[in-house]
């Protein structure tokens, strides 16, 4: 399948100029109370003759009533087959937006314009679409393409440097997949306020699109790009409503990785110095969360809610060696159990 | 785009043989409850080991609280990516059975048992889902192919006359836009009581699938098959709270015909004995609504939220003589308005 390449731009007045340039019927914008603040509002010729959607910022609004927000704004305003959402935001604005507008209408068209490190290196790369439902993350989605996405390094200069450093997590999946040794010496050896994030976001970028070409539907080798994820989704989902340990996406598939590396050297024997490489990696980015029985409880209980799942088995993709993973990994939910104990 | 074509069946049991066959790691059933009582209890051997999902009958349940309990029971009984949702019911069923599975982990296998002879010859074929939503019809749903359908014309039988006859409007469209003479002159010239169901049916099947096949996305000749239906769907919403006027489906389609038609008499010199044609046979099968004022409002709304309209034009399909209808026919508000102050 044919992906379209995101546009990069180096600065705000090249993007607004871009954007303004879209010939919809009517343009509609997404944004999050922050995003609207701090990103929107620096595209001021394009915020003119457009219609605003402003929904509550974090992932716990990613959620069915966001999407009924949307729906309601959109059929209000009377768009149509030839009007456009443009979602601006991270990777919660870019899943919702692209799920409200890929089933508004049988799908019109949706662009993203990403403002986060996570968003730009992952989550508005690959048409995967989602709100979370039940407790369960990204359980109702599409496969569905942006027909752009906009990319403005710009952005990331006023981003709290925790939602920066949160990108990370994914910019290392796909280097560690890919054993890319330029992007995992700089990770390894740079100094965090040193690194060279237009190079991260457009390996990133570069690499998932690869993967994606070849299976969008996440048929087979997509599935690689969920190591990591599955015990990481199940963490996020666990803190979220806790406001005092609540994780970013990219905090939670950090403890995912700590997690399911152990996993591979059980499961794979996964060596032990590359073992290491990888923890001391997510030790120089990331926090290490102890979770209470209580929270180790509801861990299990959403791993066993995992949309990979078959047969009441949960799914992993996990690294043999670096930059070579095996995916649908089934374990049983007695060796997580077992390995969650002693985690 | 290959179109996988319908099974057909000529009695129950060999229908329930052949879905007893699905090797899905969890079956759930969508029904409601005329469907429980009246279709899904037919199938004796195959009501085993599965998960019943039911949900209230009637077109004004087919919306997002519907398929939250939809969700919640997939969620619940973990369903994985191998399991199978078979929507078992009219055309409500289908379209709200296969938009939740669509999106539900995006995307798990559907099929449809269509029970009624609306859904048998028209909602059940063309991977079209769909609920209703802020008052619009269809509004929010995707484009997605059952993975099986399977026709069994036995459930006729005991179908309510008046629901029998509603799907004959799609027969009737179908025919018309085809010119398909045997299917008009049986229509035409047969009593009621002895239509040939089994022939209407594959007909109308045959003709929708063929059309699918070349257009599945709906970017240009699928559009033919919105003929009667933009002004149908208008009533069919604008009465769907009014218990003593609501209409069923083929019944809204009809009136959208006797409408379209007279627009198409305005638009493109329908020729007059062709129209009267069309008229006849509605008159033979549907009744004439009349509405009041306040519903003629309603319905200029309707039609102004169409998910067809740009740029704020009214979208239909009409006939410019039978076998010839001709897609995207932009028409004012302002014309609609007055021809239906006439109406």
């Amino acid at each position: 399948m044919k992906i379209k390449k995101p546009k990069y731009f180096s600065s705000f007045s090249l993007l607004e100029k871009e954007l303004a340039k879209q010939n919809y019927s009517k343009i509609f914008v997404l944004v999050d109370s922050n995003t609207r603040q701090h990103c929107f509002s620096k595209l001021l010729s394009f915020s003119k003759n457009i219609i605003i959607i402003e929904i509550k910022p974090t992932d716990e609004h990613k959620n069915l009533i966001s999407c009924e927000k949307i729906w309601q704004t959109l059929s209000a305003e009377n768009a149509d087959r030839k009007s456009v959402l443009i979602n601006i935001g991270g990777g919660m604005i870019c899943d919702l937006g692209g799920f409200a507008a890929s089933v508004y209408k049988r799908g019109i068209d949706f662009m993203h314009v990403p403002t986060t490190s996570m968003a730009m290196c992952d989550a508005a790369i690959g048409g995967k679409t989602a709100v979370n439902f039940a407790n369960a993350k990204n359980i109702i989605g599409t496969f569905h393409q942006p027909k752009q996405i906009f990319i403005c390094n710009d952005f990331l200069k006023s981003l709290p440097k925790r939602e920066l450093i949160s990108g990370l997590a994914e910019v290392m999946k796909h280097a560690l997949l890919n054993n890319d040794k330029k992007i995992l010496n700089q990770l390894n050896e740079i100094a965090v306020d040193d690194l060279d994030w237009k190079k991260l976001v457009k390996s990133s970028v570069e690499y998932k699109m690869k993967v994606i070409e070849k299976d969008f539907f996440e048929q087979n080798i997509r599935k690689l790009l969920n190591v990591g994820h599955t015990f990481g989704h199940a963490v996020e989902a666990a803190l979220m409503h806790d406001e005092k340990k609540k994780l970013l996406h990219g905090e939670a598939v950090a403890m995912g990785f700590r997690f399911e590396i152990l996993l591979a050297i059980i499961v794979f024997d996964l060596k032990l110095d590359e073992a290491n490489f990888v923890l001391e990696l997510l030790d120089k980015y990331f926090p290490i969360i102890k979770f209470s029985s209580t929270e180790k409880k509801k861990i299990i209980a959403l791993l066993k809610a995992d949309k990979k799942n078959q047969n009441g088995k949960i799914n992993f993709s996990l690294f043999k060696k670096i930059g070579n993973a095996k995916i649908d990994c089934f374990v049983s939910e007695e060796k997580i159990e077992q390995l969650l104990k002693a985690f």
